[in-house]
């Protein structure tokens, strides 16, 4: 059996794992993102405890490359433009920096979003399926796109950056980007929290939403519990949301949608509130596809990592 | 020198075309479309046209394959799934079925505008530029998308068939899709026509437009005369194309998009009216598309045919 290394760094932890080319995760562990003095040691902390790993389990012969998830655009030769998160304000090639600090290892690098789309892909709920839109519903809207059983990195390696295609260009409240009207104003986390407090003031109903901290998790308890107001906002996010998704279809005609993220782990009850939408908006050619929830969770990032050197 | 043979299947005439592997068209020709009897003549007259001027030309020896673009969608593995203009009603493999008649010949098949997106991305005007995608304003929107040199054709072969993306949910007019609010509503020639309309029944103001047939050429002429009317008509049409394109770059982030059919004859005039908006709604990491217009006319549907044989 050979093995890659699947390596996701996020703002302050890098997950990383021994992955076998069948898809099971073999060993994983952490390390700290050491941020400071511009994010220098990030690189050089993970080839030592990639190397240490290795030596340990005594697998260098059997270890066939290495993969990187990162939070910034990434192209298809491994150029990273800015990692704000990683405080990397340079453009340079990751894959060459981090196979020069491995010995020459085989590296491949991506963006985060697209990388844990890999992993959902290859083993979680994209498993069964041709080519996968992965939308991650969190603070903000991430997405990638496999095609073909590939990342599709884009010219600047933002490619299925869906968060800010813009559904309202007459929107007043700006996004973090600097734009205004962008998708994950409205059908993120923090989506459905402007939502909420938007239906919550515009009325005095009653609604067990009034006396709790307003979160995507405690909208969908209360939609659970059948509260009128709550399924008003999950009408509104299923709008958004459903519209959004036919929009991608149009252009990108996929098989299936995974959705992931914090907003996902709501389950399948957030489903028929999306398809509704997504079905009435989308074109006949383009609506089979399906929309189903990720499986992986964490691990999916550590996966599509160490897939992107598994041919 | 080798050579293959380019078909551009439209529903009134074919165009075919000898194109040898440097992207020049030897030999141009063209054949009557015969819908009648369900189109069962279309596929054999096509062979029957292509032997013969293989045969008259001596070059059955140099012959790499031919290409066939065909007005409907068409998934990577060849399959047409219906053909409204050309009769066809049947789910089949087009690919199989012509490369039988032509005895054995290689044969890849692919939906028209993906094809002409082809045709464009090798010797027009996306020759300089990586991925790409091509949209053309004709009576309707049509597109295609070019993704590593290759056609980008989707799950079901509706990849880059954008005209039905939805830009406005609450539109109460009907799309001929049957969906209500679709780009090609606002921003194709048929759009532009109906934004005229609209502009001249809202006031009395004086303009060449009252006096005239009102098409997508006379509004892009009385824009360079300089007609306010007319000026404020671009200005509505680059709003909504601006804004359709800046939606289509945040999915799949290509280096250009080319813009064909009959609007882009207007030529650049139209491109300040798009940027503007392009600009003012794309995300930042894809927001360095070049914009420009095509520049093959009709020979990109036969020149992207020949291509797709031509590796």
């Amino acid at each position: 059996m050979k093995y890659a290394v699947g390596i996701d760094v996020g703002g302050t932890s890098v997950k990383l794992g021994l992955v076998n080319t069948g898809g099971q995760i073999m060993e994983a562990w952490e390390i700290p993102t050491r941020t400071e003095d511009g994010g220098k040691n990030i690189l050089p902390d993970i080839a030592d405890s990639v190397r240490n790993k290795i030596e340990e389990t005594n697998l260098a012969d059997d270890i066939v490359g290495a993969g990187i998830g990162l939070p910034g655009p990434v192209d298809d030769e491994g150029v990273i433009r800015k990692a704000v998160n990683l405080h990397w304000e340079r453009t340079f090639n990751v894959e060459e920096e981090l196979s020069g600090l491995l010995g020459g290892m085989r590296v491949k690098a991506g963006n985060d979003a697209n990388v844990a789309a890999l992993g959902e892909y290859w083993q979680g709920a994209g498993k069964d399926y041709g080519d996968m839109v992965m939308v991650t519903l969190g603070t903000g809207i991430g997405g990638g796109i496999i095609h073909h059983g590939r990342i599709y990195a884009g010219t600047t390696g933002a490619g299925g950056e869906i968060g800010h295609i813009c559904l309202n260009p007459d929107e007043k409240i700006r996004c973090n980007c600097g734009n205004a009207g962008c998708f994950e104003q409205y059908a993120s986390a923090t989506g459905i929290v402007r939502l909420t407090r938007e239906e919550l003031e515009a009325s005095s109903e009653g609604s067990e939403l009034r006396n709790t901290e307003v979160t995507a998790k405690a909208l969908w308890d209360a939609v659970r519990n059948g509260d009128k107001l709550a399924i008003r906002v999950a009408e509104r996010f299923g709008y958004y949301l459903g519209w959004g998704l036919s929009i991608i279809a149009g252009v990108v005609n996929p098989e299936v949608f995974v959705l992931g993220g914090g907003v996902s782990k709501a389950g399948g009850i957030i489903l028929p509130y999306i398809r509704k939408n997504f079905d009435a908006h989308t074109f006949h050619a383009c609506r089979d596809a399906q929309i189903v929830i990720a499986t992986l969770g964490n691990s999916a990032g550590t996966l599509g990592a160490a897939k992107m050197v598994i041919d």
